[in-house]
């Protein structure tokens, strides 16, 4: 199917040039003009694929994430094949933490569909599915630690799944805002699993 | 000093105007004219008291947070006379999440000021100084608490103080978006305290 796949690549392409976009002047006054001029294409040929602003942040949102859970899985991968749950717990959080241009690229993504999604019912929606599969995932990873005697006692699971989310979300903003360093964030993020787990 | 008077009444009345705008539909399409019309004085009278969207912002922020400083207050107040530090630290804390209408329209004016900060160097500089004001003083109730041993050992009160700022943050995202509700938000925030001091 070669005409399927160039249809994919240009989407692709068109998301890549959206990323720019956002991480350099931000989409606030970024049209579906200035998209298309950045990706090399004709407006018409993007509305083809994306016909508003809003299906484009999307698309480019969860090809981002996708790209970002695959970098965590293969950087988990390369410290060990059987990771213990913190360090799938900490390798999670600093994955959403602003630490090279990627992440940094794909949080300023992230946080234009915030904004649109707080003014947007159906965006708001769309984006209140992806948070309990990420916090369950990180639940059962604390579950699993509690399980082995690895946490300190009476710890809840959904409620450190859900801390540690936000946790991690304030710290890139303060990151994002230059007000502490990506590394103090990510120094300030072990200060907390230090303390929720038995050394 | 009749005419000064009636001046900063102008500018609060403008600035509650753009609180308006940007908590029904937000503040990214929002021009100096939709601010001007909101408010019920000519685009030449806005622009009398405010040169550029941005020192609009500014000051709709600074009133905003002067505001909800004395509502803060007022509730710490209502409490006790006397505080104790993980009371000042919990109403402060519970002061930035979005409890009510006031906040909430609060923290919205503030998003929008953070991401037009994250693109603009003059505003994060100024989106910069608030921040080690606000860490200092909870640090300074931390340090207060671990002096009295209200706290568990071990606890560096200047970490203490950045972890609860991102925290705060971060429940705040996730309660506009309405993933988790500002109850859930506060209820998450006192597990956190409750981790920190001794029972």
């Amino acid at each position: 199917m070669p005409k399927r796949v160039d249809h994919e690549e240009r989407r692709r392409r068109i998301a890549e040039a959206l990323w720019r976009i956002a991480s350099t002047r931000g989409l606030e006054g970024a049209s579906m003009r200035d998209v298309a001029a950045e990706a090399g294409v004709s407006l018409g040929q993007l509305q083809h694929y994306f016909a508003t602003k809003d299906e484009l942040i999307v698309f480019a949102l969860e090809h981002i994430s996708g790209l970002g859970e695959e970098r965590i899985r293969r950087r988990i991968a390369a410290i060990t094949e059987d990771p213990a749950p913190r360090t799938v717990l900490r390798e999670c959080a600093a994955g959403m933490l602003p630490l090279d241009d990627e992440s940094r690229t794909g949080l300023l993504v992230g946080i234009a569909y915030f904004i649109r999604a707080l003014g947007d019912e159906r965006l708001r929606r769309h984006a209140q599915e992806g948070q309990p599969a990420l916090r369950g995932f990180l639940a059962g990873q604390f579950r699993q630690a509690a399980e082995s005697g690895e946490t300190v006692p009476g710890l809840d699971p959904d409620t450190e799944a859900m801390l540690l989310i936000a946790l991690t979300d304030g710290l890139t903003s303060s990151a994002l805002l230059e007000v502490i360093t990506p590394e103090e964030a990510l120094e300030l993020l072990d200060r907390h699993l230090d303390r929720l787990f038995v050394a």
